[in-house]
């Protein structure tokens, strides 16, 4: 914009200065259009731009006051003017998704083929759901590290066997205190991250031939455990923002033998929803009455977004887990430090219940015992006390990044674009026009050197063919603002091509 | 000794000198019959006892002349007096053992009782074949891992993602060389030590009901995987020294549909026997023969005892492996780190052949990778080239350890107890009297602080129950050959009580 008035700089403080604040009213309104400015982005305040078009701050004030009239930009009191969200902007969220019947795990191969595809070197990581680096406290983790290889130095190459390092289960007793749950260091078993946790507990509840239930759409790592275990899945309707469809799931636990319920609790991956403390309660019950175990997957369960860390009130006054209303050790806790420390320490738990014997067990004859540093500069790391004042800012990262991001998607994206509102984690689910393929779109983003993940692979069924999902987790710049924009432009030449 | 005859000290250099080393050899004889000086040990030098006896250099000549011409001693030159063997101390092996009919595995709850037993703080260590501390090269992996996370800060706490950290199985396969198999780092996966290895490569060749061959005795892990995966279980009977019985291999795969070999080859777990390259190559005709694959575990492979050592010819030029002789890629080649450099790192490999994409596949949602630092930690150690020498120290404080031990449990066992002369690895087989049961010798001797392992847990049948293995990586001293004499004299209560 600077450059194109500019050039008429020589006729603006003459003779045109009624139309003067016209020409620089449209020339923002165009920039808003294509994205420069995105909505809920503050625009350069009355005296900066005056500065930079070198006209008066006068016309630039009838410029914004036009602008205003217009709906396009409003002003904050002490804060300036931002770009105001469309009425017509409110992003739509994905419809209830629907259920199935039981039956084996089709989507092996695809699942094998995204993940090699977007393991690869990309430019813009959308895909893997991996915070990037700089959101995560690696020199404090370092420090640590140094520490414990200097003073340790038996423990930290003998073995320290499952169910894991004692002061690390003592660390992590005490944090579950903060979601009402009161366990021990004996009541845990440390991991090889959640990975390892949720697989422990598979093979410890199900044999060949089993079947577990899952939200629809779920993580799709529930499917491949379902089918290394010859496991048969059926989904069970959920909603994007309030969980699963408890009437449902009660319905399939009537019409079939169902083992193991396996839920992202707090809180799904993909769609970000968050299973309130009455639907938690309640899946207790379920389970209870059908004499059926939950595994319970808290990953992102540390990841509340900003707009949702409003104390609760009465039953919801502590930010609860499902395992919180366990009474009789049926529900099997897991988690993880992955995606709020470091993924590559390897460090999760599960808290087994009733399950801790067989789990020790199967822990004991796979993988032994995790690594023992890792082990170490965790506790070591947990013990120093600035784990909460670290996700204290990652929140606030995050949260500003799905802002940004959902800004984006709904700028650059075809209209009919429907997207998450996520309650916690990092990242977006969103279901494209329908003769869209997520397939393709990967492929077509990877010429780009754009990373995405597939929305079909988080279901048995195909339901989810036309939905992706993005990593949010990662710094926002003009890379990936341009990034999401070129996703934009293929989905709809993908969905002009298919019509 | 000294005690009792510097009482005498006034007489004796006065009139009784001729009976006086008569006394001298009289005690030493009786040192060497309770066990103070064993079998082959050195005594002390004729000017040193003189000095401690203050006696005549004579006197203790002519003592020592007496011991020789008794048997009890010899002279080597250059090197002085040593505890001759009797001729009838030969070591007398364990017999071939029995094979058996493919069935379930029963003795699950017996190996979780022991393991809970044997891990138990203990004084002596004789249980997990785990070498002590004072046996690995902790304080060079320390300055590895601190150079490490000085640099490395993101690829140490990023995720390294199946199959691992390249640099790491590029210096595998460079060592893979060693043993004739010409393999590159793509072949090769990395897993949390050689279990998850083992895990990984039983869990894509096999599904629930199938059956498995393994030796009799077997490491117990491969039965407790087998339980965990549903599998029925085959023993082939097995010399202590020279390996499994092909013929009876043979047998049992034309008679039975058997998926996988499973087998300890260079060395067995517990009976420290070598399969021959001529054997491996048999075995690789005979998987070839029936399509059925062989999971090899090699971790004691880089452990040959010294007597080993001498290079051999013709076949034997190179050291092989099962896997050298692999020419259809059907054999998966399994091993770790873990018995000679650092237990606590966990890092072992698989070179899993036409299983490696099911290999990754399972391994990315069972514990999705392998801890990054340790990875980085191995590759930076192996690419420092000191591992050769460290090996070389390594066996022979082993091969001395195993000389002492033998002799120890020879000297202090009842007669009747045979014992393994293994080719490799640090751990000792023993078959004690009939009547003994090795369960309750576990119990016994924990009231003394002292762990074992009991044969019990080496098969899905009864052979073993009066056999056990001893680890012998534990620095030799008066508290282990105390402990080794406690053992005996049990076993001999026990063998009296249950006559």
């Amino acid at each position: 914009m600077a450059n194109s008035l500019s050039t008429n700089n020589s006729n603006r403080n003459s003779n045109r200065s009624t139309t003067l604040y016209r020409q620089v009213a449209a020339e923002l309104a165009s920039d808003i259009e294509q994205g420069v400015y995105l909505a809920e982005q503050k625009i350069p305040s009355v005296r900066k731009l005056s500065k930079q078009l070198q006209v008066s701050i006068s016309t630039i004030n009838q410029a914004y006051a036009l602008l205003e009239d217009q709906g396009l930009i409003r002003a904050k009191p002490q804060a300036g003017y931002f770009v105001r969200k469309g009425a017509n902007d409110e992003p739509v969220p994905p419809p209830l998704s629907q259920g199935g019947q039981p039956k084996a795990v089709t989507k092996t191969e695809l699942i094998n083929h995204v993940l090699e595809n977007v393991n690869q070197k990309t430019n813009v990581n959308l895909g893997c759901a991996i915070p990037d680096h700089s959101f995560l406290p690696y020199r404090s983790l370092q420090t640590h590290m140094q520490k414990v290889t200097r003073f340790n130095m038996e423990e930290v190459f003998d073995y320290q066997f499952s169910p894991g390092l004692e002061s690390l289960r003592t660390q992590i007793a005490l944090r579950m205190r903060d979601v009402g749950l009161r366990c021990h260091a004996d009541d845990i078993v440390i991991t090889q991250g959640c990975s390892e946790a949720l697989h422990l507990c598979l093979s410890s509840t199900t044999e060949a031939g089993d079947i577990i239930a899952v939200e629809s759409p779920c993580y799709y790592g529930f499917l491949q455990m379902a089918k290394l275990r010859g496991l048969k899945v059926i989904e069970i309707p959920t909603d994007p923002i309030h969980g699963i469809s408890i009437d449902a799931l009660k319905l399939a636990l009537e019409q079939w033998p169902i083992k193991v319920f396996m839920v992202n609790s707090r809180y799904s991956n993909p769609t970000g929803g968050r299973t309130n403390s009455e639907k938690q309660q309640h899946l207790v019950e379920l389970a209870k009455q059908f004499d059926c175990q939950i595994i319970e997957d808290d990953i992102y369960g540390e990841m509340p977004l900003d707009n949702n860390m409003a104390v609760p009130e009465g039953k919801e006054a502590i930010n609860t887990v499902i395992k919180t209303h366990d009474t009789d050790d049926r529900v099997m806790y897991c988690s993880s430090y992955s995606k709020t420390i470091g993924p590559g320490l390897r460090i999760g738990w599960c808290i087994p219940g009733r399950n801790k014997k067989s789990v020790i067990q199967a822990q004991r004859f796979s993988t032994m015992a995790t690594s023992s540093l890792p082990q170490l500069t965790m506790t070591s790391y947990l013990q120093n006390g600035h784990y909460d004042k670290h996700l204290r800012s990652l929140r606030q990262r995050v949260t500003e990044n799905i802002k940004l991001f959902s800004q984006a998607v709904q700028h650059y994206f075809p209209k009919g674009t429907r997207l998450s509102s996520p309650s916690g984690g990092f990242i977006l689910w969103m279901c494209l026009p329908d003769n869209v393929s997520s397939i393709e779109l990967l492929h077509r983003a990877q010429e780009d050197s754009i990373a995405i993940i597939p929305g079909d692979i988080f279901s048995n069924s195909d339901q989810f063919k036309n939905y992706i999902r993005l990593n949010c987790a990662t710094p926002w710049n003009e890379e990936v603002k341009q990034a999401i924009a070129r996703l934009g432009v293929i989905v709809e030449e993908l969905s002009i091509a298919n019509d």
